[in-house]
């Protein structure tokens, strides 16, 4: 048994080495090692991963082996050969084809968000961004500056996919929203609003429900929340879900995801600072207000207050801080994350509160889920 | 109670977030928050920590209450107050003033470790380090690279010396060394040799052991392993040891260092793939055969071999891999690191013992140390 002081050290250590195991997890991802043994019949040696992959040998066996210390893999030794396969955690978050993968968020993590944390020091002294700083990309213009190519922009919209085949589900079924059966997904981008119906009416979806048929307003593409709509439909099948993107990344998304369920489909592009917001029972702000500053906040849920009809509400989705801000450690790193990253920060029941009620709702109440994300239910 | 599901979704976000635990870490070091909160009288608030080091408030604020999420310190409330001072884990390993303080190493690994580990996916592609990659700095003159400007060389000395007062004692315990009078400490880098005595001599401490007089060798720059020196002649007061390295480290280390021990000390200069070993009972090696290749490993020890007395022998100082490779998970990480920086690998005691029975060494030990560095013994 170690002394406090070595306990300490180890601890210190593991801190220090935490972006080691983080990159340890982002490159067996990004060489596809998780899609290479789902696939195949039976767990491979080291030697067939790296031929496969057309990886070192050395660094194929050294991955691998580290992967099984995390319990990202598994080994077995048979006749004296070492052969990997996939862990639960694996096969449920890092193989492509699960629903779960969490594969692109993790790439995301990798390429953009690695790099904006090499300058934590510095956007500590400012108290602001460091996109110009990591990538030359002026802070101002936020998600040009996130979205500053198409692969970026690509990339973000399916981690944000990922990010909601998991959260999705328990920040949606943290309060029953069924009395709410129009649902407008505002997302955090700017634009002009042009709303598109589908012409194939939903009526397939809507035969089986109870509700009198509507027209489905889902979200056209999964890369930036169709997930979450997703489960919205499937938690709520009388609700309706309208979604609303820029120009740029519903061009993205016509252009790389295709629709299964076209038929219930249909999307907006619009600014929510600026145009009209369309009418819906209630609106759901995912992981948007902790992109802004409190004023930027204050104006948004205005906006939405004025839109928003007696009875209706707003459904705020974010990692939810300790009322004394003091933890959980996730919802601490996130809002560090929004420090180098944007302009906003996460917040306490407590602050969310305060902006609900200055822009007019009533009745707030807030639901910490457990998980990653955490759900706060006002109403007009 | 969370299903196993969710378990392994927390310990995935526990591996992604790794990369912002390890910068909050970095970034609290460099900002100089735990040395202002040793030198200050009493706990400080947030307010107080920002403008004395000119940072953001609400950055200031959120590092801080994240550093206490993580033990790195801790908060009171008074009369209303939050106010921070530092935990045991900061006051011994992250306050400048403490002698077992890692801050330069954080810093080495902030600035050069986590920049070059964003290339863990290509290094593990090719099968060698990303110097190039990294800093434009070729990788084929690999202490060059590492030590590619003299700021940078300073780091890496100062942090070596954070590196050995901490895991100096438990390696250089492992066995007792009292049997090898004089210890000659090989370092790493290349240049020749150039053996330089100090003036005055070094009967005070002389006369105070057992041992007949002789001329100590102990290190001149606590930059590179003055902290393991120092340990050495703490452990076995008998013992002389000797320290070697190239021009630019040694003048670096004339430049930057002081040494309240002068009249114990001298030091030499030089390649020890090409020049004379100087005699010695003891050569040491201490994170040296990590950096090589086992062909390079095998010439450095078969010119050790053939340069040891009788009764002689090497002490190899490294982090042991398990006997299948598989951890522990810091010497497996460890060993990534050596991927993506260096041209060498960490190795199992197995690896050890062959390169160093294949150098003509008999006698072969292995002692873990529980600790980051274990010891092999090894006598002609």
């Amino acid at each position: 048994m170690s002394s406090p002081e070595e306990q300490a050290f180890r601890l210190l250590t593991e801190y220090s080495n935490g972006f080691m195991v983080s990159q340890v997890l982002f490159a067996a991802c990004e060489l596809g090692v998780f899609d290479l043994l789902a696939e195949a019949p039976e767990p491979l040696g080291a030697a067939a991963v790296a031929a496969r992959l057309g990886t070192s040998s050395h660094g194929t066996e050294l991955l691998l082996d580290t992967c099984v210390s995390l319990k990202l893999l598994q080994v077995e030794t048979k006749t004296g050969k070492a052969l990997y396969q996939n862990t639960e955690l694996s096969s449920t978050y890092l193989v492509r084809a699960s629903p779960k993968c969490q594969g692109n968020m993790l790439r995301y993590l990798a390429r953009t968000t690695y790099l904006c944390w090499g300058h934590l020091t510095q956007a500590v002294r400012d108290g602001r961004n460091q996109y110009l700083e990591a990538f030359g990309v002026p802070s101002d213009q936020l998600f040009s500056a996130i979205y500053r190519s198409e692969d970026e922009r690509l990339l973000f919209m399916r981690g944000l996919q990922d990010v909601w085949s998991v959260s999705g589900r328990p920040v949606l079924g943290a309060f029953d929203l069924s009395p709410f059966p129009l649902i407008c997904d505002i997302r955090r981008f700017g634009g002009s609003w042009v709303t598109m119906w589908p012409s194939t009416p939903a009526g397939a979806l809507a035969a089986r429900i109870s509700r009198p048929p509507v027209t489905f307003r889902v979200r056209l593409f999964p890369g930036c929340s169709g997930a979450l709509a997703k489960e919205c439909t499937s938690l709520y099948p009388a609700c309706r879900v309208a979604v609303f993107d820029t120009p740029e990344v519903v061009q993205t998304a016509e252009k790389h995801f295709s629709f299964p369920e076209a038929a219930r489909i249909s999307f907006c592009e619009g600014d929510f600072f600026k145009d009209p917001l369309p009418e819906a029972d209630l609106y759901l702000l995912a992981r948007v207000l902790h992109d802004w500053t409190d004023e930027r906040c204050s104006r948004l849920l205005a906006r939405i207050h004025r839109a928003c009809k007696p009875g209706g509400g707003v459904l705020v989705v974010e990692s939810l801080l300790a009322a004394d801000g003091r933890g959980p450690l996730t919802a601490q790193l996130y809002s560090l994350n929004m420090l180098v990253q944007t302009e906003g920060r996460e917040r306490t029941p407590a602050q969310y509160r305060a902006l609900l009620a200055a822009a007019g709702f009533r009745h707030v109440q807030c639901r910490r889920t457990g998980g990653l994300y955490d759900a706060i239910l006002a109403t007009r």
